[in-house]
Order: C-alpha cells, then sequence, then structure tokens
C-alpha cells in the first residue's frame, strides 16, 4: 500500500533509525491506522538532516507529518482522529464512545508516555550520564504507578472500552511498545497481552513491516564502499 | 458561574492544595474553556485522599473529569475538545483549521508539558534528590530545544494559527505556565508575551479566580484551632 506514489494522503517517516529505535518511530501510529482504516498512502522519507524548511511541515523536526487534499497537519493524536473520522471502525460516531476513544489518545500521550518514555531514556540516551543510574528508582516509581493504574482499568477487557478497537488503543498499544521494549511491562501482564493483542492484528503487521522495509533499503553503507 | 449547583456539566476539582500548585492544577484548562465558550458548570471538589471508586471516573486519580448528560471523560485535552465542539470560537468547524487547532493541543501535552514539567521537578518535588542537580544541564537542553521550536513557530503572531485563539492555544498557555511558573521563559520574550495574552483574556482570569477561590475557602487548619 505505502508504494503507491499518486495515493492522495502522504506521511512523511525517517529514512533509517539505529536498531533501538525501529518499531518504535511514530509513523508507524499512523501508517497502522491507515492500514486498519484501508487507506491508501505515499510516504516522504526524510533523513536525520531534514530538509531545508522542514519546520513549516512540523515545528519540532520530527515524524510523521500528514497531508492530503484537505489538511496538513503533525501530532500523531491529531493524524489519528483525522484518519478515524473517515472510518466508524477507529471512531465511533456515538458522542459517548466517541469521546472516550478521543480521551484514550491523549491519556497515552501524556499520562502514560512521558513516564514510560522518560524511564527507557535512562537505559539508553541518557545512559552515560552520571545522574542515570540514581535516577532510576525515582522514574522507575512514577511510570509503575501509571501502568499499574493503567493495568487495572484494562483488567480484563480485550479493549479499553470494552470489545471495540479504537484510535485509543492503537495509540496506547504503541506508547506501551516503548515501555516493552525497555522491559517495564514485566511486571504487567495485562498490559504485555494487550500489546500482543494490539501487535497481532494484521494492520499491525502490515504497518511494522513497510517501516521496517525503509530502513532496510536505506543502510548506511561502510566508508569506502562503492556507492 | 461555577456555583451554580444545577448546571448540567459537572468539572472536578481539587479542594486544597500547596501554593506552588496553585493556578496550574489542570481543571483550570476547563474552567478556562468553559468560561470562554459561555458554559454554566458545577464543581465536584475532592480531596487529596480520593473518594472511594474516584478511579473508575479518572483512571490516574488525578483531576479533571468531566460529564454531562452526554459524556463523562478525563483527559483535558478530550474535554476541551467537547467544549470546543459547541462554540465554534474555539475550535474552527472547518476542517483543515479544525486539525490545526486539534493538533496544538496535542503538541502542548505531549511535545511540549513532558519537557518543561521534567525540569520543574527537579525544582520542586524532586529537588531533594542527590541526582536533581547533576540532571538539570540535560533537562534543560531539551526543554530549550522545544521552547525554542516553539518559540521560532509562534513568531510575531498573536496566536498559533494566526488570529484565531482556539482550544490549541488555550492548552499550550496553560502548559507554558507551568515554565513560566519555574523560570523556563526568561530566555524567550516571544513566549512570555504570548503567556501574557492568553493570560488577559477575560475568561482566563475567572477561571483562575475560581480555582483559587475553592483553595482559599478550604485553607487546612491548624491542629488544635476551633472546628
Amino acid at each position: 500500500m505505502p508504494l503507491t506514489q499518486d495515493a492522495s494522503i502522504e506521511v512523511t517517516a525517517l529514512r533509517w533509525v539505529p536498531e533501538g529505535a525501529r518499531g518504535l518511530v511514530k509513523d508507524l501510529r499512523v501508517r497502522w491506522a491507515l492500514e486498519e482504516a484501508g487507506l491508501d498512502y505515499r510516504v516522504r522519507l526524510v533523513g536525520g538532516e531534514r530538509p531545508a524548511g522542514y519546520s513549516k511541515d512540523q515545528a519540532f523536526n520530527q515524524v510523521p507529518c500528514f497531508k492530503d487534499g484537505t489538511v496538513q497537519i503533525f501530532e500523531s493524536g491529531a493524524i489519528l482522529q483525522y484518519i478515524g473520522e473517515k472510518t466508524e471502525a477507529l471512531l465511533p460516531r456515538e458522542p459517548k464512545a466517541r469521546f472516550r476513544a478521543i480521551q484514550w489518545t491523549y491519556a497515552a500521550v501524556s499520562s502514560i508516555e512521558p513516564f514510560v518514555q522518560f524511564r527507557a531514556l535512562l537505559n539508553n540516551v541518557f545512559a552515560d550520564q552520571p545522574w542515570a543510574e540514581p535516577a532510576k528508582p525515582t522514574f522507575d516509581h512514577f511510570a509503575r504507578m501509571r501502568l499499574q493504574q493503567l493495568s487495572d482499568r484494562l483488567s480484563d477487557k480485550p479493549w479499553l472500552e470494552d470489545d471495540a478497537f479504537t484510535i485509543g488503543d492503537l495509540m496506547m498499544v504503541t506508547v506501551l511498545r516503548i515501555a516493552d521494549r525497555s522491559g517495564q511491562l514485566a511486571d504487567f501482564p495485562t498490559l504485555a497481552a494487550y500489546v500482543k493483542r494490539g501487535q497481532e492484528r494484521p494492520a499491525f503487521g502490515r504497518a511494522l513491516n513497510d517501516q521496517l522495509a525503509a530502513f532496510a533499503a536505506n543502510e548506511p553503507q561502510p566508508e569506502g564502499a562503492a556507492a
């Protein structure tokens, strides 16, 4: 799907990232939603050195950006809502259910992600800092508190609002994958199973494969290799 | 307005918080939006010890919760959208402008707030931790990078999407107030002026006064004082 160059939807993704970031770059959220919705899209790959003027597309120089004939936006949450409005399967139209789904997208990026993301950074980006190791218990405390609260809320339901998979689950699963990658779900089997359920959806598999395919196709060559 | 006990909209707020948190508790976002929209509401105050079953209303035991005859939701971003849909003044109906406003609510809570919030925590909640001081340069670096990017984007515009104040600005101003309170806007006059513009709106003033009034009315009495 994402190789259709004349699709009206364009999603910006990174050309290549190191192994630790693969499968976590946030265009995955948008690719997944588009696959769930059955919407065709084309990909615009950008490198570590962003193109001139890129901050006009994405104020923080991140990916993804999204554009079609109607909107040009960034922030995966806003993009998921836009895609969700095109397909009731991801975002119910009935107000009560609709705003619950929207609620969970904000919960994912605001009430969960900052805590698990900073905890994960202590293991990788911040790992060489002398304060990283002593800071871990505090960050563990807050991340684990939020994960426990989420686990309690999910309980034995398949998705956050019972049987309906929505953009709220899609966002939450991708956020929990950050926690999972850095070992933070070891004591939260309910959340680990929820992530697994999300990852088993065929649309997720297609989205992940397409993100990874770009990295494989753009592997940096060793210096001195034939061009 | 918020004292009308028969209003159909209920917003949950905290009964009392220490001085450092006053004006930053997130029910302010919802109160402000309701004031902008001219919607009446009643307040449900909760204490540090939450009522039994409160996590059913708010999965992370925070405020605000929001309910009316139609929805029962938490996460200030979702609530702002719900209020925004009731009044075009805060959330344009035209899709291009609408999704830009939504985009900025996510940018506020996801791309700005975590960075300025954790930096602020190093000054207060985490201040006694031996790692807090050595961690400051790293957290400064990331917070300042995001603030600079936002400042560049805002530039000389009054609001994020030019002349129209939206829920995106409302959310961003409240997030930047966290940064401002902890001195992080000292080198960002563009953002400081933006916060000031937001705070000068009459609806903001009414919302802030109402949040503060609850704290003043529920000041803990010294032990041994007459009941």
